[in-house]
């Protein structure tokens, strides 16, 4: 006796919205009713706004930000921009929280990721060779930022691109301070970030 | 001076995201950044299979279930089912939990909600016509099981359904047993459900 179940087209939006990242197949199945109950408007702005983002949103291939043009995009065609310094990240994504501090004004450089062995994830890809043939190419860079995590895998990249980027002695390699976060208390602090604040401490 | 953000595309697709329920702002950003990391191609199944459901599924007009038809569902159709007892529930989602218990072979009449002042849900905005008009023209209909929700607001629903029924003698009403969840032991029910087991316990 087989019992029913959603209609078929109700079974392929669960599967679909299932394989979205922290969608578990309750809440996929419940965002599918939802949807299902809104009328079709809605449903239709959703799939419109999918499918136009997943079109027009292209990777800056100078600095791999999200962008809606092929040859660059909002950051690498600002001329108020610093273009001697540039700043390397993981994702595209780390971009933002850089912007919305404020604290800096030149350009970035998305990898798209970081070395992980377990990952079968090695140099060949990520964004490197653009990086060094940015930095080769163009005379302006006269400082590189690393911006990666400070975990191992991060730490791993990091040493990589040092190396790679000792290859230009003209420019200046620096990494982002390792310390107490701002307003954070010894309390609350773990040892190792209270090892790198003590490292790293300043004279005043 | 304005910090850099999304591509409006982006922008555009977080917000549509936003408003799915569960689906928070943060969420949202890492669902949009997956899915435009993964290619056109997976933007382009979800954005059909939104839109497809959207458009392909209508409300069964007799039960309330989700159809592809707009003339009956599969339950509605299926000639081996009971057509003497309809089971009312409130969502047409709660048809299948009943399915899955393979423990009920009759009909179904979901209300598409429930009764609930606070939210100026009265009568009207229910399936209640459709079910009195069910129960009047069809004189194959012998009972009506209520299996709506044992909270407040379900009460009043099925107090509603009773009194509405009256006009149909020949109609019995049920209502889905309350008690020990099965496998449950007694240390894990709560007083009410304590109460409800002990006022409707069945001599052995």
């Amino acid at each position: 006796m087989p019992s029913v179940d959603y209609p078929d087209p109700v079974k392929v939006l669960i599967q679909q919205l299932k394989q979205l990242p922290g969608i578990g197949p309750r809440s996929a199945e419940r965002i599918a009713v939802w949807l299902l109950q809104q009328g079709t408007g809605c449903a239709d702005g959703l799939a419109e706004a999918v499918q136009h983002a997943g079109h027009a949103i292209v990777e800056c291939p100078v600095c791999g930000f999200f962008s809606t043009r092929e040859d660059g995009c909002a950051i690498c065609d600002d001329p108020a921009r610093d273009r001697s310094v540039v700043c390397v990240v993981e994702q595209p994504t780390d971009i933002l929280p850089m912007e919305r501090s404020g604290a800096f004004r030149g350009q970035y450089h998305s990898l798209r990721g970081r070395l992980s062995p377990l990952e079968d994830i090695g140099p060949d890809k990520l964004r490197l060779r653009e990086l060094v043939s940015r930095v080769a190419a163009d005379g302006e860079v006269a400082e590189v930022i690393l911006g990666l995590s400070s975990d191992v895998e991060g730490e791993a990249t990091s040493n990589y691109l040092v190396e790679v980027l000792q290859a230009f002695p003209q420019v200046k390699v620096s990494r982002l301070a390792q310390g107490l976060p701002a307003g954070g208390g010894l309390g609350s602090a773990d040892d190792l970030t209270l090892m790198r604040a003590l490292q790293g401490r300043v004279s005043v």
